[in-house]
């Protein structure tokens, strides 16, 4: 049977070396405070092994026709396409927040359909590998990171520019079994408790910078990685336990010092061959697209608990019925709405690519992770307006046992006398996880920036949009030209992104 | 053949009783000064003769199999929505703005689904009616206005408690063959040239108010009725001719002076039927669902049109490649795909009706079309940014044409040498057109309101939006509830209509 | 006396030269549609011999002594600034927009600093000249345009780079008496009704620019100059005569062919010293910032305006106390006092020149005008919420008139019964003015880039605003810098202007 | 000297009673959790025995004529109003944000004028006995908490309505030498390390809620008071010693368990008069409008300080010329502007009350404060975007010491090659102390929330300004009033206030 269950997953966590640093710490994986992370992978697991679930967290391998985690799978129609954003969505509900795995699938995704396009124009056989490593990947129910973002040294130069040439990571020595990396690699959520790593490009690179045009996948334990690591968790409770405290982040700052990785699993760059440098952005970028689609499933789920909690406090405060109040939460409610109808619209203009993936429209999918972007800090300040000040002032909860002080909070937390005080200081105690904590301050980054930000949906939005035939609308109706034809905007998905890329690269089929 | 043509809608025009007034005259339907609305509808008729156009402008009628314009037609699956969708969207490019057909259609699709309902719970005979008005329609390929904003005197009041009893439209006399009606109706967008004239009830009525849930459709020139109108329409062009200037709107409020309604053509209330009153509402918010579903095809290309004239211009003015105006590009496109999105997605969402008919999802069209309105201003202002103040200090076309100076406004427009004078004048005559005119102010008025401000929206959203399974996630996360069912905020289509409706006027099935 | 009537001006405007063009035809400043210009003037004239608004409207010369008409006056004080401010806005109460007048004093007050640094640093004698001709402007209570924004041909090009030279207004020919210039300046408000043209230069000149660094004063029916008009008016009305359509602008695309400018009236390039280019930078930021300053007063009366309809109408709908209108209104008026007190603030803070004259400070009057032209387009936007689709579909007067649909009209038109149809008629005509008319869309152009875009404020208060002394707080704060000294953003004013201009330029003194 | 040191208040603090509950624990006030917030009142002791800010930190007693600090002053002019706003900003800077102790001084003010008005109107002596508290108060230089906020129960119920009384703290027993109160207050800020609490009421009262319209002053330490403390504070640092992690905060739950306040330190209600009941409300709103102009100072400084961050990290990331970062940090800077240029220009507009303090204008004030809240979060979300996710995914302090880790992350976080590591590693250290912290939620909530949400403020807003004078312009201009007299918008300071108070309460003088 190839879902695995989270006591699977989490066994072999317990096998793997110990190559994770917290605070200064050499630690096991089973650190108590890596566990609320993988609560939250052990959502995913749970899901696909739920009759509930089920319909939307598995689906048949196209390689082995078996049943499979979601999470595992090459997306083979628009359907698909739909699923794992609804899958996104649901999950994200149960877990508060980011569900975490996307990144790995996302990643597969990029790597399917641009080892195809390697293979057909350069005659390489990276597809193969991949779909090897795939078929491993699928069998063991793998959860994996991405590790993209470099830590890229001054911004204004490219990566062969720096003065120290490590600041992207980078092809160190190539032998005949594989390659030696070097390099660091940030903002690697689930990279702790994942079983593999995925490395890609983070950015297009020049000819000159053909040692940094590499991908590969390797075990998170895998020798010369060390794991630098800053969990974000809630307080831990002492009665009120609550789902919300569960579940937590960690990200990890990883250093690749030195890595040796084996032919079979480099994807990009394994034998020094310089036609494949331009294919790095096209990777780096397929994979953010992947990414972003993914967060228009997760984001409506986040502006949707946020909405949630916003009600229900609202509801407790006794103002859910004011003007002010629903006009706020119709705004959450609206932008939820947005940017899953982006997603599934852009599922609907998605195309297929050569290798048989689907990829999403980029107009689209960019329009609605960029909105999503542009609010996450107002959103929290919605949940904030209508929780009001005691979120941020509320005592802790031991003095809410304390026999000193503890009866006069209860009393005096009372509100709507049908609701009891318990789920008064309930609702408070989530809404304080919510907005006042180092995990709130991470998931205001994290929406902002995960995936990119809504600078960088701009960029990508308008690198791919064609003003010249918009233009024609407005020539037309001026009188600058004399006929308009039929006028739609196009997909933008792999044909038109494909075609971009060529250009700007020059490469010819 | 039952796609007709624009000189055969035409000839039917003028044919009609002169009932129209514009400027204090009687004035036939040939008025030069209601031609460019009329070429707004020749669009419609055009493009369904038009191979180009014709799989989207067309379609088979589902009562006769005939080839018909899918103006007329009822949606018959989730496909007919996002085609009607799409057709919107791509007319619109060709007109500068509004199609103004829409409604008619909208109003004939809700038609569809509420007189099934009344015949279904009342055992009336309402649908057979309407299909018979729906056959006739199709046949001859009418154009329709929907007049349902009646005057509504004191807001703060319900039709029976005005101090004048016919604020609100209302049977004032019940006959055995029809009823007499009298009232006005405003904001008649196309009635002017439209064939027929459909009556539908503006809000909710209580029982008190049952002489005003009436519904019904009548010619155009029908005995009793006057249309009082107010176009809005650009200055003639001398020699610069363009399709911009081709194309405007005529608003009608129209006055109801005691006009007999015969019995076939009563869709609601045709014999003082009591229980009949409570779908008056349903009528009212169904037309609206339908209306508002059609500005998410017509906004999204509004949006492009301002995208594309805010290009255009930019080009001229050289800016096209600079930071702002990509970022300013970009929101508008933005805008315009995320406002599509719900519109799609709505339909993908949708669910068919008891009578066969689909009806999109509720929430994600309110919340796309709530976002085109808040946008409106504002996408106008994207374009007056880019344009720069000439937009509105440009000289009349005369004095590019006359001799003393022609010459010198000429030279001193030029800006990119390769681009012409005449282009340049063309480029910003145009944007004058859109910005600085009695027809943009229109269009900005309509922008906000039409199919209903962004407040209604969010009335209506909140209406119909359950949040009490939406607290359940924060409950369950706080620790206040033990376990989370599997939760997806459901469809918002005819089921939960029906259901709210039923609930709110306690109507047993 | 030095107080003129508006008659003695009207007189002076029918005395001059025939050189005004409005639709291909060569017209008198006494044709019709220059009265609702001069109808704005008149009030700045009947106000300054008005008990009710002596005070604000009139002062003491510092030259002659004389009480003046503050629309000549060169400010002495932070209180002449803080009067100027408070006079703006209460006349544009009276106009229903723009006073227009402001642009010749604040070309003025420019110049009045600008010609006292270079005889400073020069040793030219252009302050002498000055304050001659301010002597006349005084005594004669002047009203001048002042017409600084060239044509500007391809953007990208300096002003000596364009194909055509004369793209930027330039001096042709340089003689004893006097200079010949060549060029065209736009978006001249008043110049058709003005009794002087004050020519400044648009933008920062480089060496090779020298030609077109050139500042002057002519009479505006100068030989030479040709000034083709487009006004902005509204509809006159037949019986509900309001003084809303009383008031319009008018523009002038301004045509210099070959005009000689006499040495006296020469401020800037009369000997064709390169020392003297670098002013012009200095004069256009200068007349700018004195015009934004302007702004702090007319837009806070602008936003009152609109808040003033919409309040009226919110009122008339039987609306007034609903929390959304409220909310809205108070957006309104809160934007009017946010960009009135930056404009009191900058007062507050501005310091006095060398010259003697006063500048404000220019952080705080950018920030205030960059928000009003934020704010403009949403401002129209909540009057055209208040109001709903009336103001768009409202039929024309005629038809409240007519025989046949008057009666109807006034009918169904009347909603409180306390309020005469009458003056709901004339409150929703006045708001079509506001709305939906040409005078509307050259209304929402100007506040948004009158003065200078937001986009253009952003940038003025960046190149000015020391980011260095701000950074220390981070760096203190962080422990970077061990010590934080008093920290205060100082007054950005002559001294700093000077000094980043003087930077800029590599001037000495 | 009546200006004391911080040794000397911390001395007071010390000799403390011990009431102060820290998660489930009574502790002392040296508990190392209260140094942060202590350190912030240090700052507003030490400046103003810094000759560096004793202008602005010091002035002159009107009661003693005695150099004191400004925080102990009573405003007796505009330039008192200028003076502490300034104060209030350039403290803030040194903080890092809130400085706490204004709400003491606000409190005293609004004291001031109410007890004059009262004893005015009622013939009471509560003035004398504010005076004789505030000798005491400025002699001791003390720092005083304004327990405001009651915990408000079922907000639908006035205080006398709830279900338990208690939920408003109230008067329980009136004895001839004071009285006894019961309750609870939340949301006190300073209140664990103040000298006194000043208790004022929260809202206006009706008649039936006599008993809760109190006020008095007792020290922070009193028999029967409870003070249930959440304190917000920075992680230590290990080397990395900064400013910022000194500071912090602490909010109070106080509860009032049947606490005695002698007759001299009763403002409010000492003798049970109804008389007085009306004054709560005046005294509620006198409060929060001082003390929302004193956050037209601090929320300046908070803005200024995250533009200060911002452009620190930008340039470090070397992105600081790039357009969008200028776009977003000019933002910021304009925001701080138009709030501190509302506050002053409110300072300008204030008038003198009956008691000689002086009050700012209360359109103004509210506006000012009321943009600060509606953009906290947004200025979150621009430190978070320039930042980038760094300040999110920061490993811990420790790794970068540990011999490990140590030198890869300080070789990898090194950006432009003249920063030195450890200067980026202290930037983005404060950077995640800002965005990521508990104290980072606290002070977006306290942005939001303190002094009143901009809910709040439009309700006060529209809650005194006249709309009908104002809708006089909209009625001159469409001709339904023939005169527009000279309209000015009234400084809504004492005057305004106290008529609208007495009308409300229907009060005769």
């Amino acid at each position: 049977m190839t879902i695995k269950t989270f006591s699977e997953y989490f066994n072999r966590l317990k096998k793997m070396r110990k190559n994770v640093y917290i605070d200064g710490k050499l630690v096991d994986r089973t650190d108590d405070r890596l566990k609320p992370g993988q609560n939250v992978i052990r959502v995913t697991y749970d899901c696909a092994n739920d009759s509930n679930f089920e319909d939307v967290c598995t689906t048949k391998s196209h390689l082995t026709g078996e049943k499979i985690n979601r999470f595992c799978h090459i997306h083979q129609s628009k359907e698909d396409l739909l699923v794992k954003q609804k899958m996104t969505r649901l999950l994200c509900y149960r877990t508060g927040g980011c569900i975490q795995r996307c990144m790995g699938i996302d990643a597969m995704n990029a790597l399917s359909v641009v080892t195809y396009e390697m293979d057909e124009a350069l005659g390489t056989d990276y597809y193969e590998r991949f779909e090897e490593y795939l078929r491993y990947f699928q069998e063991e129910d793998l959860c994996a990171n991405c590790a993209q973002t470099d830590v890229k040294g001054d911004r204004l130069k490219r990566p062969h520019e720096q003065d120290d040439p490590d600041l992207y990571l980078r092809v160190v020595e190539s032998r005949d079994d594989g390659i030696i990396v070097r390099g660091a690699k940030v903002h690697n959520t689930i990279a702790p408790y994942a079983d593999e790593i995925i490395v890609l490009p983070t950015r297009f690179m020049t000819n000159k910078d053909q040692d940094y045009a590499v991908a590969f996948a390797i075990p998170a334990d895998y020798e010369g990685v060390k794991l630098v690591v800053r969990p974000a968790i809630h307080h831990k409770r002492i009665k009120l336990h609550a789902p919300i405290v569960e579940f937590g982040d960690a990200e990890s700052f990883t250093i690749f010092d030195d890595v040796f990785v084996p032919k079979k699993r480099i994807f990009m760059n394994a034998n020094g061959d310089a036609r494949e440098t331009p294919y790095a952005g096209f990777l780096a970028l397929l994979f953010a697209h992947y990414h972003r689609h993914s967060y228009t499933g997760c984001k409506p789920a986040i502006s949707e608990i946020l909405a949630s909690a916003s009600a229900l406090v609202a509801e407790y405060n006794g103002i859910e019925s004011t003007k002010h109040v629903r006009r706020k939460l119709s705004h959450l409610i609206g932008t939820s709405e947005l940017v899953y109808a982006a997603g599934e619209s852009s599922a609907l203009h998605g195309e297929r690519s050569a290798s048989g993936t689907y990829i999403p429209d980029e107009i689209l999918t960019n329009a609605g992770r960029r909105l999503a972007g542009e609010e996450i800090y107002n959103e929290y300040k919605i949940l904030a307006d209508l929780a009001g000040g005691l979120a941020a002032t509320l005592p802790y909860e031991e003095d809410f046992i304390s026999k000193e002080t503890g009866d006069f909070l209860n009393k005096y937390i009372k509100r709507n006398p049908k609701i009891s005080s318990e789920n008064v200081h309930r609702c408070f105690r989530m809404i304080e996880n919510l907005l006042v904590s180092d995990l709130a301050g991470v998931n205001q980054v994290a929406g902002l920036h995960g995936g990119g930000s809504p600078q960088m949906e701009t960029i990508t939005m308008m690198s791919r949009y064609d003003l010249e035939p918009l233009k024609d609308i407005a020539k037309y109706l001026a009188g600058i030209n004399k006929e308009l034809n039929r006028y739609e905007r196009p997909p933008v998905t792999p044909r038109k992104m494909l075609e971009k890329f060529r250009d700007y690269n020059k490469i010819k089929r």
